[in-house]
């Protein structure tokens, strides 16, 4: 295993949980809590959740809901019975009126009475499919995390959230990505299917050496290129839509779910 | 509709193959019997099917079996009733010592007490799926039969049979590429999932405008070429092994059985 890869935190969600709220890890939850499913996250303001959540109905491969809070209680029991949203994570991205303007291990100064929680499926649950069935994913041998691209795929837009697609991008052999979109398809809750292959030029990306978020990931001249709607794409959206406040994770750094991957396979 | 796509002879399997058993009806079995399954023939004597059957079973993706003969009955009764097989496929062709030498509308004359016929799963069955989820197929609307290609990915050798995978290839955008091999996994019975697909020289294709059978299909610059294992490529193994005797279909047409496509669906 390359040394970049972090070690095994917890094989078990509640620990790895209650580690991340003790601040004992901040770093990304890639190999956490192996074969649990983890979210992407969004907290809004009330009066701009329920644009959000109409948002995310639209356009379900790169915001497949999973969780959603009541109004200011930072609880999601339906996705672990002690998560605290406001903890939980090992690091958040806080933007104002539509900017980044600073990533936290802590956002219970930040909470608000009318904040609403959305947690969204992440591709950690179906990469771990992948690898469960023998498909090799290039950025985990690496240690890196997955290259992202903002296409020119226009989302559904909802009120005041708009704005195109982001997806993620891994490698595979022909024969790889046939299998890929097979066991992809099975998990529709954590953006499904692929959106695109192997013509990247089709969908706005122009330069696969140089993406939005992340690290490169080397495509060789016998693969082809996969893309994956991506959980990030909200990000892109409040960048956008610029509302007063709102707070994400901090990519690869994912809410940790007690709900089993294999629990969330359609088929 | 192009002149060149035949008129639909029937809508029902039955008729079909008492019109082609007449001799009404010689031509290709696209848009007959729509809905029902077709399939691919292998015919061969006794002391050669032994060793074919071991062939088909160790290559379920080109030889998907879904009929077999007793030796020296042409009646294949689970695929069809009044099913003839000496007489209702509309066009045969007959290889000696592995030689294609004739291509006849009847092979009564031909027919021995030691013949077993393999009745294999087609393509038109995953076409048709295809084409009611809306996604287009070029050679279909050109009134054309699919282009296919030799490859050079071996077939697990049984006894005398062996040689290189023949496929079909159907050029897609890439969301429908994507939608194509989410919908022909749901057909194992008749190939199943492509095999390749977007870099044809990597299974030995340098020329994709000149087919191994079948009429070129143009691959646009905004698609890529997709490509499923074929029916066919029991006739390129019967060409190498040179039995003194086969009969297979003439590609294009084929058995048509009593089966309904919806029958055979794995999901």
């Amino acid at each position: 295993m390359p040394d970049s890869i972090q070690p095994t935190l917890s094989a078990d969600p509640r620990e790895a949980r209650r580690a991340i709220r003790a601040g004992r890890h901040t770093g990304t939850t890639a190999n956490v809590a192996p074969g649990y499913v983890q979210g992407n996250l969004a907290i809004l303001p009330a009066d701009w959740a329920a644009e959000f959540l109409r948002f995310c109905q639209l356009n379900p491969k790169p915001c497949p809901i999973i969780g959603l809070s009541e109004p200011g209680d930072p609880r999601l029991p339906n996705l672990g019975a002690d998560l605290d949203i406001r903890t939980d994570v090992p690091s958040y991205r806080v933007f104002r009126d539509g900017a980044l303007i600073q990533e936290v291990t802590d956002i219970t100064h930040l909470w608000r009475g009318d904040f609403v929680a959305f947690v969204l499926g992440c591709s950690f649950s179906f990469e771990s499919a992948l690898l469960d069935a023998g498909v090799p994913l290039r950025h985990i041998e690496r240690g890196d995390s997955v290259p992202m691209y903002l296409t020119n795929i226009p989302t559904a837009p909802a009120g005041r959230f708009a704005g195109d697609l982001v997806v993620s991008m891994r490698p595979f052999s022909p024969a790889n990505a046939i299998r890929a979109v097979q066991i992809t398809s099975r998990f529709p809750n954590v953006h499904g299917a692929p959106v695109h292959i192997g013509l990247p030029h089709l969908i706005g990306i122009d330069d696969i050496d140089t993406p939005w978020e992340g690290p490169a990931t080397e495509v060789r001249a016998d693969e082809l290129p996969v893309f994956w709607a991506c959980g990030v794409t909200p990000q892109a959206a409040i960048r956008r839509a610029k509302p007063p406040i709102a707070i994400t994770h901090n990519p690869g750094h994912m809410v940790i779910t007690d709900l089993r991957n294999a629990a969330i396979a359609a088929l």
